[in-house]
Order: structure tokens, then C-alpha cells, then sequence
């Protein structure tokens, strides 16, 4: 995991372009100069539209997990109606299949009223996760890891971010087609379920910075360095399950975190640099100076304190048991603040996981023992979503316990 | 104004790279083949990032009126602490000009403690707008538009959407961005002013679509086709005030404007076609095949009806007195919904125009009178603002009243 493995695994899942005029520039692009000569001679030197590429949405896993992360997401948590039984379970999630199966390729749903909103996927992907409650009505057996997570010290739950039957992780690289996408998607479950929650997140826009770089959250920190890298082995074996009815599915953990800006202000540099363990300006480990090096918890200072401080979010979030390891794949939030308050913003924390009791649990037990962040962060959202695997052309999610 | 007037006028506030690498490769895309090669030839055939593009801060007019609208916006409207006089307000606006002018050009603010999150300005804008208790506060001569609009029967106004004293237009086509500029504005204004409203909007993303593509509110509308040009004459007529302290500016009016989805969901495509006067697939009027065609108002159908109907949007909004004409630069907003709701979802309207009692306020009042859009659409946030001009580098914006 040295030097910068992001630019080169990030996208195992291919993306494609919509349209052939379109997509033979960006052939011609990526092929070289002769093929520039001619998309120049055909008076066409444009780039290929963010907008056109779409992202694959049938295949063995769900889209919207090894996905490169889009600019925005809506994640709507919604609750079945008590009437709904398995054959509308069924009806439920063969319906929304269908809108995200055409959506996320720029064609319109099926009863979309709105069919120009549609044209322009930009990545769409729409991932379905199945709360506890969803599992237990289609009767079908639930990982021992879907409950909600074990009360921590630190958190501050509040009920209108907390749980939910089914979970619609909806992301593009465009917040019309987001909302375009979540609308549709709503409209078809509204005979079925209500909305529980809606938590909207973003990062930096397509095309502001240069591909792979990392993300960075509103402390300006460097966010996701140390992560599994899709298409890698390693990825492989922290996401997916390997066996049963979710086998090519995986285990998602929503926690929104509210970060306190204002507070985080009065703490200067050499403060924020210690209470992460690496500095802010390059993401670096205190102990190196390029962000993919690895820290060296070893290296003390002049005085003998460990360099890396025992208390730091990267000692304690490291696990040394390696079987304990996430894929965080989060946003920013920052909304409207109440009277009187600068700002309302944190981390729509989203991870991913095979198995959320033996791989997060043990990292968020740590973390809420000791982890100087604490002072700056606070829980305020937790759900957790067992992400059925992928389905076939004709096929369905959840398909595996629904059929 | 026939034609496609929105691709070739767009941008008059002319946009930089900043960077030499990066412009130049722009520059190489721009002139052609033989650069193309020279670009390729050094392995980079990459096109100028988004994030590298900024808008001038200085000039005759303040950036963010005649500039192409961008992707995102957070319009914050703050209230004057009551011990904040003359004196304070200069030195408020001093501040907040140097931030504005730094952050729009890439450039950390003064006391930023996240100057990494300001190194992609993404053609960020910062306009400020004086509301009524600003421009008093100040002694200064207020314009007579410069009050709270009158009551219109279709208004249900909500007091935390409404009026303001100093407004923070910040827009830019990376969210992130527009979250740490408004961060920064609010941190330096907060030992003046408490923050009244936030509202954040949104459009497609950069690169979503062509350049010219006019956008579509969530109705699915092609919403903006007839409206003045950037860089025209009739632009300027409109949107510019010649004379007093605001020579240079303009008049804002920003109304909160909820659409209801839900119903017009229940509406078939002719019904949503006659409600505005124009085929929402295409954005042209009912008398016409194009999205810039004139629309003819005097044609009639079979049985003798006008085919554009009196109680349409375009027929109502278009204004027979050429000089009441305004410039629309609105967003679409998406909040959370409340429970039980499937979408809070609407029109962030934001229009500029030199004389708002003269230009706005008889289309405002026809609108009022008759307009089947009504049935749909509900005003709950009003304000209005004078939007002072430009500076030059040294000076701040206000310096015409507060010097
Ligand atoms: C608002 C709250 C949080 C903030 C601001 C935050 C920030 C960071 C930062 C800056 C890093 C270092 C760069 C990187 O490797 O990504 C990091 C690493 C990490 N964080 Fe967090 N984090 C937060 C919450 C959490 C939570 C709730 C968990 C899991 C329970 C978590 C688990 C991790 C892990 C596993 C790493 C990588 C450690 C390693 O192996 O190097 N973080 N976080
Ligand atoms: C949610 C509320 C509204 C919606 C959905 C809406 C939608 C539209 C649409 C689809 C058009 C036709 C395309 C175009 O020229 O842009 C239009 C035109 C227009 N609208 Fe609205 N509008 C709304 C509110 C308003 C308000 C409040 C005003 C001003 C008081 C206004 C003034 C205009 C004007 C001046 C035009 C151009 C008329 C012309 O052809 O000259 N609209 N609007």
C-alpha cells in the first residue's frame, strides 16, 4: 500500500459512454494522437460529456461500492408499511430494480413523468440495502451482525437518522440526476414503505481535481488514504461475503457524525496534525512526508513521546488484528445551521464491511475509548444495511430471499 | 433572439486557469491540431481541471450576476448585530471584500484554517446584496424598490425564509468549495452579524452538459430560454443601475418557491404543455418546434382557442412593456422532506434587474392575477436586496456608502 495505489485501482468496474459520436472521442482520447487528428478534423476537439458515462448496474456485486465515489449522494432510509408481505417485497424490489436498472443507464423509469431529467446518468449508480426489519419479514436469516450497532459512550443518537427497513444509496456526479433518480425511485416504493430519513452528501465535483486524489472533509483533512483498493485482493476479501444468501454482497454501516467547525477552529495546526496523527497539509503519516507512507508507530520525539500519539485517530483506528479492517466510502454534509450556530456540518460516515460485528465493531469500540477526534466529533446517525450481491439482466435484488 | 443566443453570449466575465501547466494545455485544446501535438507530446493529454478556473473578483459590475451561472450556490442572509455602525460596517465589508476576493481566486483567506479546501476555486463567485437595514444602518439614499415586496395573494411566506440585511451569494461548480468559502464569509462576519437564513441550490453539474444547454427545474421545464444575454445590450439595460451609488449594480429579488411534485405528477404531458405554454420535451412554445422560437400568440386552434393560453406561464410572464424585463438566475432546491412527504423540493428564484418595483413587480403581479402554475407552485421565502458594483483591487464593495 505505498505510493498512490487510488490512481491506478480505482475503477475496477468499468464505466461507458452513451451515444457513438460521443464515445468515439473519448476513444480517440485515450487511444493517442492519430485518432486525435481525426475527432479534430470532425470539428469535435470537445471532451466527452461527464454527463453521458454510465456505470454498469447488472454484474455479480451491486454498483455504488467498488465505484469510484461520485460527487453526490442521497441516502434515503425508508420503512415497509406493515401490510407488506413477501410477494410485495417482491413487487417492491422488482419495480425499483427495474428504475435503477434504466436509470442509472440515461433511460427514463418506467412511469417517469420526467423522462428529459433522465438523459444524463453521470455515473448513476442506486445501491439497495436491507435493514433488520426487511430481512426478518421476507423470513429470510439474518446475518448475526444486522441489529443495531452496540451503544457507544460517545454517541448522541437522534431517532430521525437512526436504522431503517431499506436503504437506497443513490450517486452521481450530478445533483439533478440525483435528485431526478431518488425522486422516481420514491414515487414506485410509496405504495409500500414511507421515507424514514434522507441524508444528502457530497465531495468535490467531477473533473475539480486531478483523478485520485484523495477526498478532503471539512477539517481539511485528508480522508481515505489508508483504504482497501477496489479491484484488489485485499478489497476483496474486507467487502464482499463469501457464502450464503448475501455472498457477493456486503455489510454497510451509515453513521452521520457531526463535526464541530467552530470548535475545531480554536485548535491550531500542530494540534490538528496530533489529534489525527498526520498532517493536514499533505495527509502524510507524522512520521513521513508523502500520504501513502507508512507510519512508523515506533518513532518517538527529543523527549521520548511516541511521534504518532497513542491517543490519534490513525493509532487508534489501525487495527493490528489486520482481519479488522473497512472500506470507508463517506461524504460531507453541511447544512442549513440552527439560529445562532456557524455551522451544521460533519461526515455522512458510510462504510463497508463482510462483516460488521468482526470487522467495524472492534475499530468503533476502540475508537470510542480513546481517540482524540472525540473532541470534535459527535454521532448522531447509525444504521446498518445488509447490501444483497448484483443481479442478472431479468434478475432482482434480493432475489436470493425474495423468490 | 431567435436562434441559440445562450452558447455564443454566455460569458462575458471571461474565466482563467490558474496555473501555467494547466493553461497551457488548455490553451493547446483551444488552438487546434498543432498544439494538440505538442500537448500529446508530453504525455498530457489531459483537458484543464474544473477546479482550476476562476471568475475575476474585480471590476465595473460584481462577479456572479453576468457570470454563466454555476453548479452549486449557498445564498446566506445575515442579520446586523444592533451595535454595528457605520465604522463596523466598513470594516465588515473590508473583511469580507479581501476574503471574497482571495477565495474566488484560489487563494486562502486571511485567517483560514483550511487554506487546502481553498486551492480549487471552481469559478467561485462571492455577491453580496444590502437589504434595507444595511443600506439605513449606513445613511445612505435607498432606492424606493428597496423594501420588502408587496403582499401578493399566492405568497405563504415563511419569516425564515424573508428579507435580511446583508446577503452572501456564494456559487461555484464544486460544492465543497461553495461549504468552505461560506465557512470562511461567516466565520469573519460572525463578530458582526448572525447568520438568518442559509439556502443552498443546485443545477447540473459542469460537463454534465453542452455549454448553452439551458437548465431544467424539477418540474422537467427547460426553464430560462427567454432571458437577456450576458454581454448584450438588452442585458445590460435590464440588469444594470445607471445612476446614484448603485451605478454598476442592481436590484435582487430571491424568492422561495416550493413545487409540488406530487401534484404535478397527477398532470398528463398536454395539461403540463398548456400550463406554461411550452412542450416540456423541447422547451419550444406551442407554436413552434424550437426552444428559441417566438411564440405566437395570436394563433389559434381548431375550435378557435389561442394555442398558447391565456392563463400559461409564458403568456402571463411575458411582458408586453419591453421594459419590464428581468434576469432569472435561479436554482433548484431538494431538501429533506418532512414525514410522510415524498419530495420538499423547488425553485430557488434569484432575478436582477436595475429598478425591481418598475421590472419585477408588475410580471410578479400578473402572476398573482392569473397563471395556471399557481396550482403547483407556492412562494414561502421573499427578500430583496441592492446589489452594490464592483470594486477595484485596494477597494471594497459598499465603499460608495460606507467611505
Ligand atoms: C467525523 C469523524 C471522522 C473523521 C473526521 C475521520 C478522519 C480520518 C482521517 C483524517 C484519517 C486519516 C486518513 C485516512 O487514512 O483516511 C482517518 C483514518 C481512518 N479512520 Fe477515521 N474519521 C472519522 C470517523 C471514523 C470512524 C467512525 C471510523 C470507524 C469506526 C473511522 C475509521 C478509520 C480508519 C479505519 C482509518 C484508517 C486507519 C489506518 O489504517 O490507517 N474513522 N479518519
Ligand atoms: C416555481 C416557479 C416557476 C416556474 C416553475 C417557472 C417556470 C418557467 C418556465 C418553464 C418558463 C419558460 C421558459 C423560459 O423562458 O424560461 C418561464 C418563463 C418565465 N418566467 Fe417563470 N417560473 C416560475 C416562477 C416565475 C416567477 C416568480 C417569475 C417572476 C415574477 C417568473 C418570470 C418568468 C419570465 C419573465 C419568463 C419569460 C417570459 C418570456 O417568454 O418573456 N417566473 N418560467
Amino acid at each position: 500500500m505505498r505510493g498512490s495505489p487510488r490512481s491506478a485501482g480505482g475503477a475496477t468496474r468499468r464505466t461507458f459512454l452513451l451515444g457513438g459520436a460521443v464515445a468515439g472521442v473519448g476513444a480517440a482520447a485515450a487511444v493517442g494522437l492519430d485518432a486525435a487528428v481525426s475527432a479534430s478534423a470532425q470539428q469535435q476537439p470537445s471532451v466527452p460529456l461527464n454527463g453521458e458515462v454510465t456505470v454498469p448496474f447488472h454484474g455479480e456485486h451491486q454498483a455504488g461500492i467498488d465505484t469510484d465515489a461520485q460527487a453526490h449522494v442521497a441516502l434515503v432510509a425508508l420503512d415497509l408499511a406493515t401490510d407488506v408481505d413477501r410477494a410485495g417485497l417482491q413487487r417492491l424490489m422488482r419495480t425499483l430494480t427495474d428504475d435503477a436498472a434504466r436509470l442509472t443507464q440515461g433511460r427514463s423509469a418506467l412511469a417517469d413523468t420526467e423522462p428529459e431529467l433522465a438523459t444524463a446518468p453521470a455515473r448513476l449508480t442506486v445501491t439497495f440495502g436491507f435493514g433488520p426489519g426487511l430481512v426478518a419479514r421476507a423470513a429470510a436469516p439474518a446475518p448475526s451482525w444486522l441489529a443495531p450497532l452496540p451503544a457507544f459512550s460517545i454517541d448522541r443518537l437522534r431517532p430521525e437518522y437512526g436504522d431503517g427497513d431499506l436503504l437506497l444509496q443513490v450517486a452521481a456526479d450530478d445533483a439533478v440526476t440525483v435528485a431526478h433518480a431518488t425522486r422516481m425511485l420514491l414515487k414506485d416504493a410509496r405504495a409500500f414503505a414511507t421515507t424514514r430519513w434522507v441524508q444528502h452528501g457530497f465531495r468535490r465535483a467531477h473533473g475539480t481535481e486531478r483523478p485520485g486524489t484523495t477526498m478532503r472533509n471539512l477539517f481539511g483533512q485528508v480522508d481515505g488514504t489508508s483504504n482497501p483498493v477496489p479491484g484488489t485482493p485485499a478489497f476483496d476479501d474486507v467487502v464482499w461475503v463469501r457464502e450464503g444468501w448475501l455472498a457477493g454482497g456486503t455489510g454497510m454501516v451509515v453513521r452521520r457524525i457531526a463535526m464541530d467547525l467552530d470548535k475545531w477552529d480554536r485548535l491550531d495546526r500542530p494540534g490538528r496534525d496530533q489529534a489525527v496523527g498526520r498532517f493536514q497539509s499533505t495527509g502524510a503519516p507524522l512520521t513521513g512526508t508523502d500520504e501513502f507512507d507508512e507510519p512508523d508507530f515506533g518513532a518517538k520525539d527529543a523527549v521520548g513521546f511516541p511521534v504518532i500519539a497513542e491517543f490519534s485517530h490513525l493509532r487508534r483506528s489501525r487495527p493490528d488484528d489486520t482481519t479488522q479492517r473497512i472500506f470507508r466510502r463517506g461524504y460531507n454534509y453541511d447544512q442549513t445551521p440552527p439560529a445562532g450556530v456557524v455551522s451544521d456540518a460533519g461526515l455522512l460516515f458510510v462504510s463497508f464491511q463482510a462483516d460488521i460485528e468482526r470487522q467495524f465493531v472492534p475499530i468503533q469500540r476502540r475508537l470510542d475509548e480513546l481517540d482524540l477526534l472525540n473532541e470534535w466529533t459527535t454521532p448522531i446517525g447509525s444504521a446498518v444495511f445488509a447490501v444483497p450481491p448484483g443481479c442478472r439482466e431479468g434478475g432482482y435484488i434480493g432475489e436470493g430471499i425474495l423468490s
